[in-house]
């Protein structure tokens, strides 16, 4: 395995490969990785000749009192589980070659992205969208992998993907979980035992949802309460939000009609855990 | 000359071309094509295997209160003069075949476009920006050539390029002038004879600032003013804006240290009309 730092390397192999009529995957993530990126490494993998996995922790899509500086990192593991998955190009550019100092164009999602995650932390998308545009222009992909768990991001990323053009198929890897139902996340790292046990709220709620859905409850408004009062349950669990949109504009729905997202952010402790679930009518 | 219309039809040819080695260049214009477009697509011509000329009237970079409605178009005299220039392919998609009715991503580059032309048309470098960034996606290029008149433009497209990585070679074409100086542009067509007479008050204003700078005049203020006298001197037109500004930055300067962009919009009668010169001390 091949491993890249510098954009303009990483471009250049690309190019040359792209020349050379291979197929390029790419699964971009920011490091710290587990199971779950491992999967989509594994897609990537079934799908393209070449295989890039791109570690960048962006810091354009941290807001200033989030985590940037804390996210946790650990470079050899991260080499090591690439390898073991068999990827071809581990691109893990230095924070300062990304952006330039006096970088000024940015890309915005202003319809997916206003609800969610969009709300709870401003500019998140610009710094997912513009980073994840760069990082395609960079490795000349003809698939990207992303994961389901983000479900808003890959959501904003189709768009970007249909909107600007862009000759890439997105393909979308399914949340890989604990034993216990927690969403595999770099960011589970920060939970002290306490709250790891209590984290498994965010998982029972959507299962609360999905069994008042199967029994017949169409109301959004009681889909909602129900996972609410899975998190009340839970003392060192706070929510950040928890709403049901429509699966493919992210509005908010009042009744389950047709696919609908259930989405949540809850904070455990001081950290902040999303999940998701389709919910079917 | 191939003639496309889809952007499907136009992004399978560039991916084709591309795997198949070859070189391509393109030209993006909004077509009423005069010399000042066949000398770019000479430059396309020069440095490209494929020569692919867009022409699109982009309703993005249009204001509300703009001419897109009434901008000059000539689609069998366009074609004409692609195929006289040796273009290979002309893309002229259809007006709702570009931009999906939902579309939410956008491009916008938030220093260099704030004075100037972006001051006075909000929106007009975020419509420009898009649409280059998805003209590229869709042909595909290795070199891109855009003209010097749009010096805005021309400055705020390669910083597009080299923020998200775009690896693509801008070009930049000179203006290419009437006998009496007036910078070609489709919009010279809107103009009544004695308008077009007056018209050339936009190069005398620039060939002004040259002299004074020549003469030894370092001063922004009095070389503007030494422009505006000329501008006042023809009845029929009224400025917009006449700036001088860092070539680099396009921030104000107040005196000539280093190369710096004479850049105005002047009405004549209801037509807008640019013209711009790189003064060097």
């Amino acid at each position: 395995m091949q491993i890249l730092t510098t954009p303009r390397a990483m471009q250049d192999a690309a190019l040359t490969l792209r020349a050379a009529g291979r197929r390029i995957g790419v699964v971009p993530t920011m490091g710290f990785l587990h199971e779950g990126h491992a999967s989509l490494i594994r897609l990537a993998r079934a799908r393209a000749d070449v295989v890039i996995v791109t570690l960048f922790v962006n810091p354009a899509q941290f807001g200033p009192n989030e985590d940037l500086s804390r996210y946790p990192r650990d470079f050899e593991r991260d080499r090591a589980l690439c390898e073991a998955e068999g990827a071809d190009i581990l691109f893990a550019p230095g924070a300062d070659s990304v952006y330039a100092a006096d970088a000024s164009v940015w890309i915005d999602e202003d319809r997916l992205s206003r609800g969610l995650c969009g709300a709870s932390r401003p500019g998140h998308f610009r710094g997912v969208c513009t980073v994840v545009a760069k990082l395609f222009n960079l490795t000349q992909p003809h698939v990207a992998v992303f994961g389901e768990k983000d479900a808003q991001q890959l959501r904003i990323l189709r768009r970007m993907v249909r909107d600007l053009d862009i000759p890439v198929e997105v393909v979308a890897g399914p949340t890989v979980r604990e034993t216990d139902g927690l969403a595999m996340s770099s960011r589970n790292a920060y939970l002290s035992p306490e709250e790891r046990l209590q984290a498994t709220c965010l998982r029972r709620a959507l299962d609360a949802a999905a069994s008042r859905l199967a029994a017949g409850e169409r109301s959004a408004a009681a889909l909602r309460a129900a996972m609410a009062e899975v998190i009340a349950g839970a003392p060192l669990a706070r929510a950040d939000y928890i709403e049901i949109v429509d699966d493919e504009t992210l509005e908010p729905v009042t009744l389950i009609g047709r696919p609908a997202l259930a989405a949540m952010a809850v904070f455990v402790g001081r950290t902040r855990l999303i999940d998701n679930a389709v919910l079917r009518p």
